[in-house]
C-alpha cells in the first residue's frame, strides 16, 4: 500500500480522510491512544483496540522501550500486540527528565527503525513553559537542524518520519519551526509539540494560536499530529485548527485518579449517582457497583469508558466535518467553559484562515445562533463575493431591511420578492433590489439563490452596536454607488434615525422614499402593493 | 408505599427527585416512553424496559385500549408486561380525530380505573394550533369544568389523577387553566397538553412561555408532566422550565422513518458512515450493516438506539441539576439551533422566575461564557443582595475596575486585596472597597467570599454597550451614596471618557483620583503601592 493522505471532506481547517499505511488505514481526524509498550501495564487489552474500540493508530514511548527492552525486542507490533500503525516519540522529553546519557540523533533514529516503528520522530528538544525566549530559540534551532539532517541517518524505508514543530508559547518560533520544516520531502507527517504544559494550564488561546500559526507553513498534503491532546473537550477545537491526529493518555491517567470523562466535563466517580453515558461499560454497571470493585478492575472499567468517550467524540467531530457543521459544534462546545471559549475566540479572530478549506456548498442549512457567527467563513465568503459584483447596473435601488427580525424561511421571502419584481417589468428594469439581513448584510436579490443565502436559519442575537455597524456600512456603500433614487422598506427605525441625523449620508433627501413597517411571512402583499405603486 | 414527590436537588425550575408510587419509584426528571398497549406492536420488548433501559414510567393510549381491548382486558400491567407505574391519556385527541361517539367524562374515568392505570387523565378537549381564541377558550373552560367534577366519578383509589392544563398558544388561557386546576386536592400530578403542533412547528419560544406560565400557578409539591415532548434536544429546556416528566414517541416514530437521533440532531441512516454514539447498539453494528438488515430488524435497532439517546440525555440533565450547572447546559445546547436559542431566550427573559429554586451554594464554580449570563440567577441574586446592603458605612470609596479583563482566579485577587486593606489600618477604616466585574457588576470586597463571587471563572464576552451600561449604573449608584472621596483604579479607559464628558455625574472632580493601568495577577503590588501612598 502506498502511503497517502486521502482527504474526503473538509470544514474549517479540519480534514476528514484516510491516511493509508502499509499496516492499515488511519481514519482522520484520529484519536491516538498512548499505550505502554508492555501489554500488562495497560488497563485495556491492546489486542482488542482495533475491533472493539475502532482504534486505528497508537503511540508509545521510545524512552520506556529503550530502558526496558533494549537488545531484547526486535518487533514493536509483536511486543504491543497491535498490528496497525504505531508511532513512537523520540523519548527526548523523558530523557531530559530522567537523564539518559548516550542519546544521539543517530541512535534515536536507528532505534526506532530497529524496533519497526511506523512513524518515528527525530531527536527533538522539548520546550518548557518556563523557558526564556533565548532558551526556546536555541532549542527550536537545534531541533530544526537535527530534523534536516536525518536523511543521512535513515536506512530503513519502512519507518515514516515525523517533523517535530516546536516553539511553545513563542509564536514567532512556531512560525520559524514550521517554515523551516514544512516542505522537507523526507517527512511524511508533522507533529506539533511542547504544548502539554500549555494545555495543563488551560491556555487554550495560546494552544490554538500555535496550531493555526504552524498550519500556515506546513505542506497541506501531509497530516499534522499534535503531541498530548489531553481532555476530549478540546478535540473539536484542535481539529478545526487543522490537527489530523493527536495522542492522549488522559483516558488512562484520569481513570487512575477515579476520574470519569464526558466529552465536555470530568467527574470524580464519587460525585456520580448515575452514569450520564450509554457505553457498554456504563450500560451494564452502576456507579455504586463500580465503587465497590477492587482498584485494578475499577480503573480498567473507567479507562474503558474514557476511551469510548474519546472515540465517540471523534466520530461526532467527523460527522460534523461531513455535514459542514463544525463551526456550530465549536460554538456550542465553547459555551461549556470559559477557557474553551477563549480558545474558540482565537479561531473567530482568525476566521479568514479557515475560509479556503470550508466547502462553499454544504448539505445542511446554515444556522446563525450567536454574534460570533458574523465571522463564519460562509459570511466572509459572501462579503468577498459581494465586493466582486457590480451592484449598480441599474441606477435606482430598493432596500428591504429585515434586520433584527426572526424570519426563518428566507427562501420563501426571496421567492416572493422575485415574483413581485418579475411581474413588474419597469421596476425590474430600473431598480436593484437588496435585502438587508443581520448576518449577511447586503443580499442582492439577483444572487439570493446562491448557497447559503436562502438556506440559512437564524435567531436575532446581534447587539445594538453591531446592527448599527451594518446600517452605517450599508449607507456608506450606497453613497459610493451613486444611485439616483432609493426606496427603503421594512424595519427602518434605526435607519431613519441615522438618515435624519447623519450628515455623512450626503444623499439628496428628496430622492429617498422610506416605508417603515414590520416585515413578516404574512405581509408580502404589503411589499408588493408599495412597489407596484412606484410604477 | 405512600405517594410522595421527594425532591433532592433543584436548579432553575428543574427538580431532581423521586416520585414514590405503589408500583415503584419514578426518578425525575423522567423520560416516559410512549408504548403501544399490544406488546407485539412495540419495536422494543417492554419487558426489558426497566432493567435494560432504566425506564421507570411509561404511557399508553386509552383510545387504542378502548378500541381493541374493551371488555377483554382487565389489567394494563399484564397486557403491556410493564410492572412499573403506567400513565394513560384520556384518548380525547384520537377520539376527536377518528370519531368515537360514546365518550363521556364518566366512562373515560371508569375505563382507566378498570384497567388499572396508575395515572389517569379526565376527558380533556385538546386545542389545535388553528383554533380561534374563542374556540380555545371554550375548550379550556370545558376541560376545567370536567376536571373539577371528577371527584364524584372516581371510585378506585389506586388510580392517581392528572389535571390537564390546556390553552395552547393563548398564554392567558394557559394561566387560567393552571390557576383553576393548580390547587385542587384530588389531583396528584399536572400535565401540560396541546403543545404537539407547537413543537412540530418548532415554536419553542411559545412552548416555553406556556410551561413557565403554567408553573407559576401549579402546586409546587406535585409533579408536572408534559404531553408529547418530541426530540431530545428540547429536553433540557422543558426540564429547566419545570417539567418533571414528559412522554415522547419520537424514539419509535423516528426509527420507522430511518431516522437516527442524537441529543441535538437527527440524521437519516443513509447520511451516516459511522455512528457517532457508543450505545450497545452502535458499538456492535456499523451503519452499512444496519442498512442491510430487514426493515423490522433495522427499525428495532434504530428505536433501541434512539431510546438509549433519550435516556442518556435524561441522566445528563439530572447530573447538571445535581451540579447546579443546568444553565450552562442550556447555554451550550441553545447554540446548536436557532429555534432552541429562541426557546432559551424565553428563559433568559424570565430568569427572575428561575431564581427561587436555584440553590445559592453549588458544588461547582460558576462559569460565565456569554452575555446572556448577565441574567443568570446567581447574578440576579447578587444584585438583590447588593440592594439590601449598606454600601457606604465608610465615607470614602475605592473602585478597582477589572471590566473586560480575563482574570480567571478572582479568589486570588480578592485575597490579595483583603491583605492590602488589612495591612493598612487607616485605609481600612476610611474606605469602602469595590471591585467592578463584567458579570456581577459591583462586588464589595467585604462580601467577596460569599458564593459564588470568588468561585467564578469567566471569559470577556460583553459587547461594548453592555460594558458601558455597567459603568453608567455604577457611577449613578456612586452619586447616590454621596461619598466624600473616590479613588478609581485599574481598567479605566471607558470610565475616564464618561467621567470627563458626562454632566450627570455631579461629583466634585477634585475629590476623584484615577489610576489607569492594566490589572493582572502579576501586578497586585502596583495596587498595594498606590493605595499605601494614599495614607
Amino acid at each position: 500500500v502506498k502511503y497517502l493522505f486521502e482527504i474526503t471532506n473538509t470544514d474549517l481547517l479540519a480534514r476528514k480522510g484516510i491516511i493509508h499505511t502499509a499496516k492499515g488505514d488511519i481514519r482522520t481526524p484520529c484519536f491516538v491512544p498512548v499505550v505502554h509498550p508492555e501489554p500488562s501495564k495497560n488497563f485495556i487489552d491492546v489486542q482488542t483496540f482495533q475491533d472493539k474500540y475502532l482504534v486505528d493508530f497508537i503511540i508509545t514511548s521510545s524512552y520506556i522501550l529503550r530502558k526496558r527492552f533494549e537488545n531484547k525486542i526486535t518487533n514493536l507490533h509483536d511486543l504491543t500486540s497491535f498490528p496497525g500503525p504505531i508511532m513512537t516519540d523520540s523519548g527526548a522529553y523523558q530523557s531530559l527528565l530522567y537523564g539518559e546519557i548516550e542519546l544521539t540523533p543517530k541512535n534515536v533514529i536507528e532505534f526506532q527503525e530497529f524496533i519497526g516503528s511506523d512513524f518515528g520522530v527525530p531527536l527533538d528538544i522539548p520546550i518548557s513553559i518556563n523557558d526564556s525566549y533565548a532558551e526556546a530559540k536555541m532549542k527550536v534551532e537545534k531541533t530544526i537542524e537535527r530534523s534536516r539532517d536525518i536523511s543521512s541517518l535513515i536506512s530503513n524505508t519502512n519507518t515514516k518520519w515525523v517533523a517535530p514543530i516546536q516553539g511553545g508559547k513563542f509564536i514567532d518560533l512556531v512560525k520559524k519551526s514550521a517554515q523551516e520544516l514544512g516542505h522537507i520531502e523526507i517527512f511524511d507527517m508533522f507533529a506539533i509539540g511542547s504544548v502539554v504544559e500549555i494545555m495543563n494550564n488551560y491556555m487554550y488561546d495560546t494552544l490554538l494560536e500555535i496550531i493555526l500559526t504552524a498550519k500556515q507553513y506546513l505542506d497541506p498534503k501531509k497530516p499534522v499530529h499534535l503531541f498530548g491532546a489531553g481532555h476530549p473537550s478540546i478535540f473539536p477545537f484542535i481539529v478545526a485548527a487543522g490537527c489530523d491526529s493527536f495522542d492522549s493518555a488522559a483516558y488512562a491517567l484520569y481513570a487512575q485518579e477515579n476520574r470519569y470523562l464526558t466529552n465536555t466535563q470530568t467527574f470524580l466517580l464519587d460525585e456520580l449517582d448515575e452514569f450520564p453515558c450509554n457505553c457498554p461499560i456504563c450500560s451494564t454497571i452502576s456507579p455504586t457497583e463500580m465503587k465497590g470493585l477492587k482498584k485494578n478492575e475499577r480503573v480498567k472499567l473507567l479507562a474503558t469508558h474514557n476511551l469510548y468517550v474519546c472515540q465517540t467524540e471523534i466520530m461526532n467531530i467527523r460527522r460534523a466535518i461531513s455535514s459542514g457543521t463544525l463551526w456550530n459544534l465549536l460554538e456550542s462546545r465553547s459555551r461549556v467553559h470559559p477557557n474553551l471559549r477563549k480558545g474558540f475566540n482565537v479561531l473567530i479572530k482568525h476566521s479568514s484562515l479557515l475560509l479556503p478549506n470550508s466547502s462553499s456548498t454544504k448539505k445542511k442549512g446554515l444556522f446563525f445562533v450567536s454574534d460570533s457567527d458574523l465571522e463564519k467563513p460562509e459570511v466572509l465568503l459572501h462579503k468577498k463575493r459581494l465586493s466582486e459584483l457590480k451592484l449598480n447596473k441599474r441606477k435606482k435601488l430598493i432596500v428591504l431591511s429585515i434586520l433584527n427580525k426572526d424570519i426563518t424561511e428566507l427562501y420563501d421571502l426571496f421567492t416572493n420578492l422575485k415574483n413581485i419584481m418579475k411581474s413588474n417589468d419597469k421596476l425590474n428594469r430600473n431598480y436593484e433590489f437588496w435585502i438587508l439581513n443581520d448576518y449577511f448584510g447586503i443580499i442582492p436579490l439577483e444572487i439570493s439563490d446562491v448557497y447559503p443565502l436562502s438556506q440559512s436559519v437564524s435567531v436575532t442575537t446581534l447587539p445594538e452596536n453591531q446592527l448599527m455597524n451594518i446600517i452605517h456600512s450599508t449607507l456608506d456603500f450606497i453613497t459610493k454607488l451613486k444611485f439616483k433614487e432609493i426606496i427603503f422598506l421594512g424595519e427602518l427605525a434605526e435607519f431613519l434615525t441615522i438618515l435624519q441625523n447623519q450628515s455623512f449620508f450626503t444623499f439628496d433627501k428628496e430622492k429617498i422614499k422610506a416605508y417603515n413597517f414590520s416585515v413578516s411571512q404574512k405581509n408580502f402583499d404589503k411589499i408588493k402593493f408599495i412597489l407596484n405603486s412606484v410604477f
